[in-house]
């Protein structure tokens, strides 16, 4: 049933497509990202974004308010471009290899999501006619976080000359600009000054550092050489380049092979990042590239047994899937230094900030699969949990913890407060996220070390904000829940809800707890009373919920439905999607959503309303709802599922998985929608297969959609390791390894055990 | 019982005071307006604010926006210091008159507001001990616009020597910039490029032009010398500067008198302003000085006889309102290229904008005292309507124009539109001054002409953004009242109302119109329909206007008392004004106001709702309201005298009056507060003297506030100018000249005409 994980495309140095490569065929590994650029140099005109990156590095800088008032944000974090180092000029007989800019070609990209690697292969007569085939692998390994490695090999299919190879190396890049797009940063200055840099033997390296931020980032690259005849390599630094020149005679018919090792690191990891890459560097170069390539193709096998997902009958939405995954995997940490950029390490967009995304829709498919990672994130969040309640103190709250909406270091970067800060919604978002993974993993150590923490400070954010109104309730106000296209409402339903779920498990999490001697030691440490734990369990059991009996749905907010409907239907195709068209104030006034708000916390909080309330407000919202935002369809697709309306679930779900293989928002080319990634996922495992992970346990409910005729996908619970398969007759569920697991399945208690899958026929 | 009409305040040079006195001895005349500077050099450190402007001058400046959104405001006019022209030096034997730097002084200001000029005396010791007496008088002309000339009078007091004056005309000069505090720019920047300057015999001549919006600047001065001994005049360029020099020997005992003569044009006005300016210098310089200064006080005597308000048993209230009065006049635009300034031509704050202050606060009193004024400041409303319209588009208007929040040439200016463009009350504002000035003057060519169109489009908009809701109420969503510690809420009562009052009146007015052959080719112009006049009165009579029944009040907006009450007995004193202390985030969850809204609502529409309600709101929003914005107190104390309370009115009353001459809220600095002062006179004579001008004419309703013995005051109705004097016994209404007037004394129909003053025994 395994279907090619090869994503292939067809290459026509396309300016269009140039840069929505960069993205597809870009190598991360969770700590560097590179984007799929060209080696060698393109027209002036095409709008590479040439980028290369370090999960959380940054700079800070100045972000003017056009107007100031008070604690308002006037200094943001943004990404860094590192540096290049994926520069290399071959030149035969005085032409430089440069299909985009002239000479006839055909060629091809791909992504190999079992092994790893990207692959250029090019078939090129230059301009003098000469022929030469070129393949080019980039890797990002999984193992060695710090490595990166080009191999370029070049032959000569009708004549003799010599290839001349400039290899780059280029410590100080700008960042990429595009002033018309509000997503993007429109500066593009080079945030990194070398401070030292040069070459040591063959080797170049270099360390910058960043004006504001102190950050450091070394690099350093050397190569080997594979060529029938002897070779001469040159090293010259040239305006701030570090270039190494390889000139190998080639023959017709012969290969020659180019291997560029490139190591990174950085100054928020390490003290000395220079020495540190450079021993990665020696020591890679130890290994022959073989090897190397094993590893990666192990390292994925791995990732494969914990998590391949097989989807029957359309194998193209299987490839679809495999490639989010993968995706999805290229984006995680691999330890608490950062989150997961909106992005991940694909592109600049939103400058590689993190955002309620990562715990919301990225996190679910760690926590089942490779929980470690999951935790990792968890505990970036919890390393910025001081800068979280600064942020709290600035917008005015005497207790608490208050995330920031985008942000890499941990503090706020909004600029725009209505639509960032106000977004309280991202403290529920980490909360949901603590807690799913301690009810999956049944990890008390995270809990009491950090977890725990996290929900007592977030959950007193949530008593500081709220307020009880005349008639008792517990309302929050002046918030914007997920639907950006309202902004600080009273009564948000999705932030009313998952401030309920805070309070509450924050409260029934420390209670049961409370006996352990790191649990009272916390709670000696935050101050926090018996009345406190009592005030949250109040505020828990009056959260207002809002309730519109018209219509019989769960409005938005206090006011949402008495704003007239937006008129989707009349609406021109060109003015989507809407924020790029229509003055904020004006989308305010109306009853048009560009995400899933209300009916993601039907999905997440099922018991807060009945299944006909849920309906009738699936039904409402799918009329308004524009999917502007990538984190929305994926939504409304587990939602139908959870609803029993599995047409939609379907439809929805498609949308969602194929958004940045097919560029259907039209901007991959910044970065891939990594939430919608993780939101596919969650749309197969939680909505096709019912998937819930409670207090009470694990619980499934699996449908198989029209369509298709199978699935199947591996997970992890409490230490067990399972896997679930439906097709049109059975839903199966196998104990692969570890203890045997009490689910439920539907309104029964089953158990699979370790000499037999559980089974049962449709 | 005239009291002296002089603002005396000792000068000690203190660094805080120079500051407050650059601001309170001014000179303005409405289109011109200089700081009351030092002329002589001044330490580095001390923060002066040295400018001098012209009324509707601008540059247009990029405003980045933090987080670009669609259509957000990106550019911004900000007013221009359009050069130095006060600098004059004086040297004695090497020594500078600088009195700020050394030496032993001691000295006054004097404002005169019936003579019209400024007036700096000082008797100076020298480091080295010689002694001098110093007089400078200042004046901008009213008569003579362009016009401001420096009397500079200097007597040796106990040595003979030789005195030299080095008298400046600088052409390129910064504006202020204070990045401390939101309320003021934060660039400084010199706007103005100077594209020809020099000398024409001993006239200094300059022209100067601004990057952006191209405005060109011309300035001309030259002097005259009064001496006993013969002189030497010297002129020269230096790093930019025309700098005339001129040397005269000085005897123990003698005075020498220097009169600078500084014309200034523009090229919004002049097709060659540098041509106006030198031809007003010319024509100035044949006129003796003191005849200039009779025309400043035969002007000033014509306006006492328009407004002097006579204030019996507190002189120093009194000596406040005039001096009020007097700014107000400062203020006024004598032609429609300019509206008021929040500051009017006295300082930088606010960036020479204008806001609804003009029309609420401003308008009122020129309307009663001179309505030509009153109608200069509506036709620049007029000119701008077009911008208006496009203002509308861009916040996705299909109809109708929203007048900018802040502007100088009717362009948006709003870095934050939240608390900026969100504040379509500006249109009420608008159209209230058009309709008010309309009742008051029965001025139907204005109204024809210009008043109408303006009634029309601003109307048209509250169609455009109001809904019906469920229960057929029309409501405005997203929008914030005057109180900015709310922002873009639902039903703001203020905002209801005085839409209402806008709809009404258009359609109202239309009809009583529409045969008019101008009137006709207006709503042909405007593709003005039947219906659609049909819709306004619909929205007027089914406007919704919350009311609240638990607390009988009229709740300021929809949501406003489902939040807490903000705890202001608990607030430290130096956390005021809560906007600089506050992020807004956390002031809009709060009930606290920053200023009058709902209370100001009741006082223009008492009719909406009735005295219980109107006095439950007083005592209410009383309790909440911090009135961190000066335009808070003055509509109190009107409100307070509609409802009885007459203690709360004359002390509302007394903390308006005072406010800049006491610097109460500590930043008369950057100017007057032009608003407070309109509602200063407001709360005289719409609040004591319960003037009322509607629909059926005229009403008076006054009372005497407890510690005051009398007041009176002039003012113009529908072409009669009356005389209203109230004291402890009696009501006196006397017609000055004009026509009989009829009007309503409390519920009587009352008669003054032309023989007889009416009188009411109290």
């Amino acid at each position: 049933m395994q279907t090619d994980k090869r994503l292939v495309r067809k290459e026509n140095y396309d300016k269009k497509e140039l840069n929505l490569f960069e993205t597809l065929f870009g190598n991360s590994n969770g700590y560097i990202g590179i984007r799929g650029t060209l080696e060698e140099s393109v027209p002036e005109d095409f709008p590479t974004m040439r980028g290369q990156y370090l999960a959380g590095s940054y700079e800070i800088i100045p972000m003017k308010q056009a107007e100031s008032l008070c604690n308002l944000v006037e200094k943001k974090q943004t990404m860094l471009n590192i540096g290049d180092t994926q520069t290399i000029k071959l030149t035969i007989n005085g032409e430089e290899f440069a299909p985009a800019k002239g000479g006839a070609s055909s060629g091809e990209r791909v992504l190999d999501t079992s092994e790893g690697y990207t692959q250029r292969s090019v078939l090129w007569k230059s301009p003098s006619g000469r022929q030469i085939k070129v393949r080019i692998r980039r890797m990002a390994h999984f193992m060695i976080k710090e490595l990166f490695t080009i191999e370029y090999e070049v032959e000569a299919l009708d004549f003799s000359s010599e290839a001349v190879f400039d290899s780059w190396h280029v410590a100080e890049t700008p960042n990429y600009s595009d002033p018309d797009d509000p997503r993007l940063a429109d500066e593009s200055p080079c945030y990194l000054s070398v401070t030292k840099q040069g070459f040591s033997g063959y080797t170049s390296y270099s360390e910058a550092q960043t004006l504001a931020s102190k950050v450091r980032i070394a690099i350093a690259t050397d190569h080997i050489v594979c060529a029938p005849s002897d070779y001469d390599t040159m090293v010259r630094e040239e305006g701030g380049a570090l270039i190494t020149r390889i000139r190998v005679p080639i023959k017709q018919g012969e290969k020659i092979t180019i291997i560029k090792y490139c190591a990174f690191s950085d100054s928020i990891r390490e003290a000395d990042p220079l020495k540190k890459a450079m021993q990665v560097l020696a020591d890679a170069m130890k290994r022959p590239l073989t090897g190397l390539y094993d590893d990666q193709k192990n390292y994925l096998s791995e990732f494969a047994a914990r998590s391949l997902m097989e989807i029957g009958g359309d194998d193209e939405l299987e490839d679809a899937v495999r490639f989010n995954m993968y995706q999805l995997l290229c984006a995680a940490p691999h330890d608490a230094y950062s989150g997961i950029a909106a992005k991940g390490l694909s592109g600049e967009g939103y400058e590689g900030h993190f955002f309620w995304d990562t715990e919301m829709y990225v996190v679910p498919f760690f926590t089942l699969t490779d929980p470690h990672l999951a935790r990792n994130i968890l505990a970036f969040r919890y390393s910025t949990l001081d800068k979280a309640r600064e942020n709290a103190v600035l917008v005015g709250h005497k207790k608490g913890a208050l995330y920031p909406w985008r942000t890499i270091t941990g503090v706020e970067c909004s600029g725009y407060f209505p639509s960032g800060t106000a977004a309280y919604h991202i403290n529920g978002a980490i909360s949901y996220a603590v807690i799913q993974y301690f009810f999956a993993t049944g990890d008390e150590g995270f809990l009491k070390e950090m977890g725990l923490e996290i929900l007592i400070e977030t959950a007193r954010l949530w008593l500081d904000v709220g307020v009880y109104d005349r008639q008792g309730r517990f309302c929050i106000q002046e918030v914007t829940g997920p639907d950006e296209y309202t902004c600080m409402v009273n009564n948000n339903y999705y932030t009313n809800a998952s401030a309920r779920y805070n309070l509450l498990y924050a409260a029934k999490l420390y209670e049961q707890m409370s006996a352990d001697p790191k649990v009272a030691k916390l709670a000696k440490k935050l101050s926090l009373s018996d009345t406190e734990i009592e005030e949250m369990k109040r505020a828990a059991e009056l959260m207002y919920l809002p309730y519109d009996e018209k219509t019989g749905i769960n409005p938005q907010d206090d006011s949402f439905l008495d704003k007239p409907v937006w008129d989707l239907a009349s609406t021109p195709k060109e003015d989507f999607p809407l924020l790029l068209h229509y003055h904020p104030l004006h989308l305010y006034r109306y009853q048009v959503c560009k995400q899933a708000d209300t009916v993601l916390a039907h999905f997440l909080f099922p018991d807060l309303a009945n299944k006909e309330t849920m309906e009738k407000s699936f039904r409402y919202y799918e009329k308004i709802t524009t999917h502007d935002s990538s984190l929305s369809t994926c939504v409304f697709s587990m939602t139908a599922s959870m609803l029993g309306l599995h047409n939609e679930a379907l439809s929805y779900f498609g949308d969602s998985a194929k958004l940045d293989l097919c560029n259907r928002h039209e901007n991959t080319k910044d970065g891939v929608h990594t939430a919608n990634m993780g939101g596919c996922y969650m749309a197969i495992v939680n909505g096709f297969a019912g998937v819930r992970i409670t207090e009470e346990g694990l619980g499934i409910d699996p449908f198989l959609p029209e369509g298709i005729t199978r699935y199947s996908f591996p997970f992890t619970y409490r230490g067990s390791d399972l896997k679930l398969s439906v097709d049109r007759d059975n839903v199966e569920l196998e104990l692969i390894s570890g203890d045997e697991a009490e689910f439920m399945f539907r309104n029964n208690k089953e158990c699979v055990g370790k000499e037999k899958k559980w089974t049962h026929r449709l």
